[in-house]
């Protein structure tokens, strides 16, 4: 790890090192408890019935059989959804609409929209005999013609996914459509900022379906009593967002949905919309005890929202001088059976690198017949940044430039323009790229061994994404030992325990091994917004910084009366309450002169007696002065707040090199480097973990990850084995490179880290194919298949890095 | 239930009602979770082994046989203990000593101190086979001779319960005694007081050993995990009170203590000190699991802290007019094996109720070989009211002075002098006595039925408790339906949820309904000591006031926000936000007129329009205001903290009519009725239950209750069978009457209520049996064989009341 500071104007003590997490050794140990390991009086098991088509009109259930069936408890369709979960869905009209959309994702209604919509759900004694119970539900399907992807979707003629949907085609009602929603944005004018292009580049990309392949399935575990009060267990990345849903779906108060985060296994975005919890809330109600269901991996794969496929065509222009003159982009996101892609976010962060004129982005949010689409990891910035990185490769390579000079060419800067509105803010592009020229990988050259016709190439790729804000709370309590309790709303997923914990003890100078996190429920933390988005250092670690200081402000007032003076005479600082000299002077002036027997004004060394005297007497660490707050005095308690907006964006640049063999396609990773600003990286190594993280993913998506559909709709690689994500095994020690352009919107400088580097590794790579092997990939995954049929195309004499 | 008020300044919308508590749908359904409801992965159970004998030096330990029997998975002994658990044991070194004494009396050094005590501890893999590998640990005894009560204790040449022990008798060390302390406070000269005495009247009472009797036994799980944290699942009265013990016993600092307070079925004080939680917690460290550890109801009898025996001589005198002149007490209360019975709280509450100008009280806390004596609801008043109240009775009876008009004309009054130092507060003493006086069953006469020999008599008595103050704190977190979450460490015993939830709503201006309570563990609730000494509703109940008012401060300021106004041009009242006239006025005198085509100051129904106004779009209520708090702004938090002097005393006074059977000298309550100042009732059915509770295990106590020894030490009753409690059959309606004298302490005016009802009933039947009978009864239980007693010697022509 390298890390390069910029601006960092003070050393921190504990902001910057590297403590244990305080969940680690639960979590190697086997104790941390998880969403399968919650263990409750009464608890029975609960089965999903799902759809074996991708559309189908649901004739008729009947559950007569499994009702039968010994030890089987409560049975539940659509037509126990507390909402109605089909009829006209439009959109615009936010919260009533989305609650129906939310509620038939969970159940289907009169139609199954996509293969594996739940269509019954069976609760038992024990698990087996629910699904057993589940497979005796007896479901009369008619089926119907499907659209699997975005062509077929926008085909002429499509089968609709919702026949009543009214879309919003640039503001217009639009009928009978697959396009929920149609947007443009931009600025300038792209017409005559491609007349004054000398090179223009047009290409169209295209990514499949894959998955955030979190290790944990989702198990969700549900209570409902007798006075309509839920209590929901789950591993989700935010609590308060699985209330809000839930009190949507189910039609309850929010206050009357309790939720009781688990541990989290991974969820990358995949984690944030409700599956199980609803049907499991119901058929509690019905059987009158909490109900727990648990996915296998086919059905994670099947029923939970994958991250979009994506068509996107880009153009863009550059002048004689190598400046970007205009940009287009029309970016097709798929979003499942229900409205909602990432596409917005991908047209924000599309040309987000670039200080461009011109540019004009339509956005394109599909409707098919597969599941809704979730975040996944800076939830559409990855396919955008495929297609427009690899068209920024494909013009340096038309005009001969080299391509991290053409990037700091073209780079954003603060101040600048963004292409989606308002100007740049504090941003650390161009010393990102600058990092990435003077890495150790930049300037180490590709090395061409002799290996037959086996290929290498090297590319550079750059991301963006917006880091995250919104609203978080964190209570801190002091104990008599000095330590103090840190109560959060936010999920720890990467390490954030211990991040905002080390924010906490940097402001109350405590070791942060003093600062004791605990993750809570709905019910005793405060409102706290997803974990995910890069939001939650910054964020719910602000929030610690504000309770932290409150605490300070309160202890400080407490040494000011144990000491008998006012609180303004206490300064602290690392760590220690200490008086001012002005406020103790005259009462020591007196008591030293009484000793010596002189007049007050004879004291001839006051200056080094009156620091002795502060020092032994009016001086106290943060722990010394707590262990005096008892008996006497309130207990000393302070709540943080926050509703901050976004911290400002962070890109990163990634350097990959790639050989390929060419007997079976196989791309192998020989070196990887990740640059990226993460404003002030708090716990470095939970930082680096974060970069090599999204890199791996990035890689997985770039070379293997996809859904494999047959014509129905049905996933034919659904588990591990074969959907295939990188191991350990297949990739290289990822090298990371942390730049550290401090965030002015938080006091430590925090900019967040965890979408970034998943952005560029797609686009890295396909540029290091066509380093490697002179052919443009526009298609990911980029798997042996394609790159075999594209070494077909160039037979065995491509060059290597130009 | 009558309800009295004085000074009542002001009618509440919630505080005074009857809601339904938050917990009452999962307590009366069984979904409450209790100690022995704890489930968790890996869980094992312990078992613990205890002496048969009352003291016995333990020779060795041999727990080779145990240790072999499959499922056993550790045992620990005494030499497992972290401290040093014997020793010489000092009073007035607080700390270290009381360490040394907690960690012996929950696991034996190298003498067991009492029949009960633990020596050694199992865990298994099941209960049974834990309680099978206990009775497999031989231990070899040396039987001692040992001391069971006061006089055995104080006669010459007792045996020692700690030979080591240094007591403190007035000030001066003393050795080779089972005195542990003996204090003396008073006022004025009892000598002189006496001179003046017309009448003096002296008298011994004895009480027995008693147990609270809560319904659920003692159970505990405890995980010490790898990091050397100790998490510990168990139902008490205060979850930082048992992390502070355990801490002292363990070792360990207390923020390395998670204490998760289970719901609790009844402590009436004895579920304050920890019993199984160090074993289950060590047992926990060898084995590497969670150990859970319950009691059986004779364990409970043997093991845990009952109330205190105690011997009591009380002499008071009065002259002419009546008015008490001199009163002394002797207290002797058994400590049981160890220091710190609740004499001291006797020795301050026994003359309470009286304006006597000389007093001496002697307080002496005796060693016994019995268990440690535990709180038991207004610890040692009981004991000293039994005395004191049966001595005024006499002095009544010997002046021939109603025993109301005596309490009267004595009554100790606000600003008047207290025996045990400052002067009193604001009390309500006499109007109580005013209630009792005007209450029905005071003028109701005692019917005097013919009934052959049967006796019928009644009593009066008075009691007090100071009622605690100390310190609690209380979050409150705002939900976007109007709702709040309390989150709040008072273990909830007699409804506090509510009764604390009741001043949050009463602030806030939302229906009690709204406030969701959470009892949080010690890593999630701020400091909050014990629940008991009747402080909960009054100290928490004001933290949460506090709370609540900071809440509305912040969206006060919200409310400006949105109205774009100043918030202190914004009041807060019946629930309702509003802005004040002058703030919005300018605007809405130029709209107004624009409206009308006028000049502003042509506006002739302007205090109409204005109200008109703010009435439409300046006032929302907290509702409708927690609705706009989002998308935008911070989440809304605060947080309450106090730490409260007592809350200034309160008492009662019981009117009891009994009758007793000549042939088994059993006694019967006809009638019985308490009377006693609350302060404010927060809910007065709460109150009400609180006063019938108290009195009716007052009655138990009275009649029934006591710990039947054999020569060993071994209790001979120890079961519910045995040891007889009064069961709703044995007792009548309780008649109860509200008073309410507001504590100008609490902004609602509560007072405490818990401790109170079973001050007086001892000394109230045995007035009401010396109504009866013509005898003074001097020992508690007063049960039918003294009864008979009693009655042989005054064969059958005793008075009636008189």
């Amino acid at each position: 790890m390298v890390v390069e500071q910029k601006s960092r104007t003070r050393r921190y003590t504990v902001v910057g090192t590297k403590p244990v997490r305080h969940d680690g050794l639960d979590k190697v140990t086997g104790r941390a408890k998880f969403g399968a390991d919650v263990k409750l009086s009464d608890l029975v098991h609960g089965a999903i019935l799902c759809s074996p088509y991708a559309h189908a009109r649901i004739r008729s259930i009947d559950t007569s059989y499994a009702e039968a069936l010994p030890g089987v408890l409560a049975i539940i369709t659509g037509a126990d959804m507390p909402r109605t979960n089909h009829g006209v869905l439009n959109i615009g009209e936010e919260g009533a609409v989305n609650a129906a959309w939310a509620s038939n994702r969970v159940m289907a209604g009169d139609r199954a929209l996509f293969r594996g919509h739940p269509v019954a759900a069976v609760a038992a004694g024990d698990r087996n005999t629910a699904i057993e119970a589940a497979k005796l539900i007896s479901v009369e399907y008619e089926p119907m013609d499907a659209v699997l992807d975005i062509r077929q979707a926008t085909a002429p003629g499509a089968p609709l996914v919702h026949p009543d949907l009214v879309g919003d085609h640039l503001g217009e009602p639009v009928t009978r459509t697959n396009v929920a929603t149609h947007f443009r944005q931009g600025i300038g004018d792209p017409a005559t900022g491609f007349a004054h292009a000398t090179a223009v580049v047009e290409q169209e990309f295209e990514l499949s379906t894959v998955h955030q392949g979190y290790i944990e399935p989702q198990t969700a575990t549900a209570f409902w009593d007798a006075s309509d009060r839920v209590t929901v267990w789950t591993s989700t990345q935010g609590a308060f967002g699985v209330r809000s849903q839930m009190s949507s779906v189910l039609g309850l108060r929010e206050s009357h949905i309790k939720v009781v985060p688990m541990e989290i296994g991974g969820g990358f975005g995949g984690k944030i919309a409700v599956y199980l919890e609803p049907a499991a809330a119901i058929l509690s109600r019905k059987c009158g005890r909490p109900v727990k269901i648990s996915m296998d991996r086919a059905t994670v794969f099947e029923s939970t929202g994958p991250g979009a496929a994506a068509v996107i065509r880009i153009r863009m222009g550059v002048d004689a001088s190598g400046r970007i003159t205009a940009a287009e982009a029309d970016m097709s996101y798929e979003a499942g059976a229900y409205p909602g892609s990432p596409v917005v976010a991908g047209a924000r962060c599309c040309f987000a690198a670039y200080d461009i004129p011109n540019v004009r982005v339509d956005g394109y949010d599909v409707l098919v017949n597969k599941p809704k689409t979730a975040a996944y990891r800076a939830p559409g910035a990855t396919q955008a940044a495929f297609a427009v990185e690899s068209v920024i490769d494909a013009i340096c390579r038309s005009i001969g430039m080299d391509p991290l000079e053409f990037r700091v060419l073209n780079a954003a800067r603060p101040g600048g323009r963004r292409s989606d509105g308002p100007r740049w803010g504090s941003i650390g592009l161009l010393e990102v790229l600058n990092a990435a020229r003077s890495s150790a990988h930049w300037n180490a050259p590709l090395e061409h061994v002799d290996l037959g016709c086996a290929r290498r190439g090297r590319g550079v790729a750059t991301g963006f994404w917006p880091n995250g804000g919104r609203r978080s709370t964190v209570h801190i309590n002091v104990n008599a030992d000095g330590s103090v309790s840190l109560i959060e709303g936010s999920t720890d997923i990467g390490g954030t325990r211990t991040s905002i914990a080390m924010q906490a003890a940097e402001v109350l100078g405590i070791p942060v091994e003093d600062v004791r996190p605990s993750v809570a429920d709905t019910e005793t933390s405060g409102y706290t917004d997803v974990t995910g988005g890069s939001r939650t250092t910054y964020a719910t670690g602000l929030a610690a910084y504000r309770a932290a200081q409150i605490v300070i402000r309160e202890m400080r007032f407490r040494a000011a009366r144990l000491w008998g003076i006012e609180k303004e005479d206490i300064e602290y600082v690392d760590g220690t309450f200490r008086a001012s000299a002005d406020a103790v002077i005259s009462d020591t002036r007196l008591r030293v002169a009484q000793l010596r027997g002189i007049a007050p004004e004879d004291i001839v060394d006051a200056d080094k007696v009156f620091k002795a005297v502060i020092d032994a007497e009016f001086t106290m660490t943060f722990r010394e002065l707590a262990a005096r707050l008892e008996p006497e005095g309130e207990p000393v308690s302070g709540v943080g707040v926050v509703d901050l907006p976004e911290a400002g964006g962070a890109f990163g640049t990634h350097i990959v090199d790639v050989e390929v063999d060419p007997q079976t396609g196989k791309t192998s990773i020989l070196r990887y480097t990740v640059v990226q600003d993460v404003g002030t990286a708090v716990h470095p190594l939970f930082v680096e973990g974060q970069m090599e993280g999204g890199a791996a993913q990035g890689i997985g998506w770039a070379l293997n990850e996809e859904y494999i559909l047959d014509d129905n709709g049905r996933m034919l690689n659904r588990s591990f084995l074969d959907y295939r994500m990188p191991t350990a095994l297949d990739l290289p020690n990822i090298e990371t490179v942390i730049v550290e352009v401090r965030n002015p919107l938080h006091p430590f400088g925090v900019r967040g880290v965890g979408e970034v580097p998943i952005v560029p590794p797609v686009g890295a790579i396909a540029n290091a194919l066509h380093d490697a092997l002179g052919v443009r990939m526009t298609q990911a995954p980029m798997k042996p298949s394609r790159v075999l049929e594209a070494m077909g195309v160039i037979g065995c004499s491509g060059s290597g890095r130009s």
